[in-house]
């Protein structure tokens, strides 16, 4: 932060101004638009704002990867002149397998793990997949609040969303209302994030098994995107092969798609390289509804040769080398990835006791019973405020964030993500959100 | 090809359990199965086939993309940490308006250059968007024969799809059968290629420019592929700047999407980086029924923050640099990518005089009054002989090709690719189209 007088609170005219410009409501401000603005005031006032709207990593990339791509690239006989396969070069799938065997401890084949463009193909595929296999079943339900991108799929896709907020149900009871919205038969998919963009729950293996069973029996298939996978630092998810494992849906049903991002848990968002792992047990299953849209009734062709094949047929060449070098080393115990990721748990802790000691409160603060982790992500609230009205007093304060009403939730608060949050950043922080708190009475 | 005795025709048997368990027909064998039937029957008969049926580049990717990625890759200041930007970065946009200018003579801006993973996402967003902006209009007219996963994309969407085939309208009669059924207002986006897949017919600036009027005239969006820029190797578009240009459509209408794929003008499939670029005419341009995919109705916008955002979120990064480093060659005159892709044209040339001197014909032979062009394709049948009859045989002398009848055409033949030709197989070609021509009398 590079100024030296305390220009706090910014001037109202400017933001009121920069926001009737725009046309934006604060309570509903997309991402994007957010990002727009604050740039817009950061330009204008001179200051450093807090980007805690971003949810993108705030680590280095290992050099695993960068090595990797640079040596394929340099050997003549792997120039990228043609196409990758498909569904992935024999590598990364085979590098995949063992990753998820490893860390997750269970056992799927190669040719059930799908590289992508990014979690986000993965997830538009998968929706595509599992809203569509059957006529009528046409709506994707979200464990809510989530990644508004997700939503925008759906629409995309021409499907229908519906939505639980984890705020309300949880164990017993959000399996209750899981079967009871499942009853109604229309649900296609079930899509949810452990640990959870934006409030940071975790599903327990308890939750996890009841989900699970109620996807075998509805034939719903159950989208986990792992985008977090191991965050939750309560534990350590990260020794290779030995217990603890990630919690995850995949051990009790065979209904499921998993998505792997690497620009998480490896900070390599920049190639766009993912996993989808498809459940054995759905890959040659066959829906009579899928050819309608891909010229096959069998789920893994469908996926793979009517989904990424008319998408972008296929992932980059190299970013493949990337991840299968990523997840090799991963597995023998060379990169502990979740060592390096613990920073963002930190950052959370820390962050979290300066605006919780100044007057705010986290809105999603109980994990089940227990205390919400400290990782990517928490939720803010403030008396009886809205999110747009929160997120307007706190830009007055260079510090930006996302109103939760985007992320399909009811609740008034505000997302801070704190992965770009830096060791000398904290005692600026403090003096903003103390100043505001003051301010704010 | 490795065999001494010519063991050409192949027993029929072995040939005839192989379709029987892939459950195919050889008129409509898609290509991915016709690849795995030729695989099976080259492993069981030791023999290499002449795989004429894959359309990829058969040079070698020029090192300047390989070299530019890993400049990026060894330079730590610029790890591909976060996210792409989703419109692309700023120097491949730039690039790309300048290529435009120099190989087409048409003036865009860089914000109309958007980069895509592979010329595949940009004709599947392209088709998202011209066929969901106005209510009813959700027909994709194809000019065929063409490309068949560009109908599965339209397959993909949801949308419907229509014909008409190039061998029967040309010039004035073309143009008065698109008049006659953009009049029925169905029609959102008419789709070709020129040098056009698989016949490598090529439209005249004539055609283009009454094409252009219709567009306007009715609001349909032309999707102008560009896969082949600047192939059409009876004239050189080569020189940066100067004349002869690239027919294209965008100089006679603002409805248009080109797309300009990387993977066989400069030999880089592998690494999926292509471009669309949007016309500045359509660019802010509302639609109101785009709302219902994309959360908003400007057509630019819902081309990046509606089409790329939720598939892909965007291009990986190093890719994005080979591709300027590429765009940035060919204009300043560094890198002839013409010349060396007319090594297609050659063997076009060649195959063709073997083939033709053998009983065979050229289907498509006629380029509106001048003979066909050669190129990367060629279009054979063989008397009365359907596509799949005619495979049949080429299949018992080692030649693999792909049935015209999944290109969109009535007209029965085959599609012959030479892009993975050597210097050393023509012998060999001749022997076998020789031994064929007098096997079929």
């Amino acid at each position: 932060m590079k100024n030296n007088i305390f220009p706090f609170p910014l001037d109202t005219s400017f933001l009121d101004k920069a926001i009737q410009n725009a046309g934006v409501d604060l309570n509903i401000i997309s991402i994007r638009e957010l990002t727009r603005l604050v740039d817009e005031l950061s330009l204008h006032h001179g200051i450093d704002f807090f980007r805690f709207e971003f949810g993108i990593p705030g680590l280095k990339a290992e050099r695993i990867g960068p090595e990797e791509e640079i040596r394929v690239l340099t050997n003549d006989e792997m120039l990228p002149s043609t196409y990758p396969p498909f569904d992935g070069i024999p590598r990364l799938k085979k590098a995949a397998a063992l990753f998820v065997k490893k860390f997750l401890n269970i056992e799927v084949f190669p040719e059930n793990c799908i590289p992508t463009i990014g979690a986000m193909q993965g997830g538009f595929i998968s929706q595509a997949i599992a809203g569509r296999r059957r006529e009528g079943y046409d709506t994707i339900l979200y464990l809510d609040p989530g990644f508004p991108v997700n939503k925008l799929q759906t629409k995309f896709l021409g499907l229908k969303a519906e939505s639980v907020d984890l705020y309300d149900y949880r164990g017993t009871k959000l399996l209750n209302r899981l079967d009871q919205i499942f009853s109604s038969r229309k649900i296609g998919g079930l899509l949810w994030s452990s640990p959870n963009n934006p409030t940071w729950t975790c599903l327990k293996e308890k939750e996890l098994e009841g989900i699970g069973n109620l996807l075998t029996e509805y034939d719903v298939i159950g989208i986990e995107d792992s985008a977090y996978l191991g965050m939750d630092f309560r534990v350590n998810y990260g020794i290779p092969g030995e217990p603890p494992f990630q919690p995850t849906v995949s051990r009790y049903t065979d209904n499921y798609f998993i998505i792997i991002s690497s620009s998480k848990i490896f900070s390599y968002a920049g190639q766009r390289v993912a996993l989808t792992v498809i459940s054995p047990g759905l890959m040659d299953r066959r829906y009579p509804n899928l050819k309608r849209y891909y010229n096959t009734d069998i789920l893994g062709r469908a996926f793979i040769h009517g989904g990424i094949y008319p998408t972008t047929a296929g992932v980059p060449q190299t970013p493949q080398h990337a991840l299968a070098a990523l997840f090799e080393a991963a597995c023998n115990g060379k990169y502990d990835f979740l060592k390096k990721a613990c920073k963002y748990g930190e950052r959370a802790r820390r962050a979290k006791e300066i605006f919780l000691s100044h007057g705010f409160n986290l809105l999603y603060d109980d994990d089940f019973g227990e205390p919400i982790a400290d990782g990517f992500y928490f939720t803010i609230f403030r008396g009886k405020m809205t999110g747009g009205e929160l997120l307007y007093q706190m830009l007055l304060f260079g510090i930006a964030g996302i109103p939760l009403r985007i992320t399909g939730t009811v609740r008034e608060g505000v997302r801070i993500c704190v992965s770009l949050l830096n060791e000398n950043q904290f005692d600026e922080l403090k003096k903003r959100v103390s100043a505001l708190d003051e301010f704010l009475g």
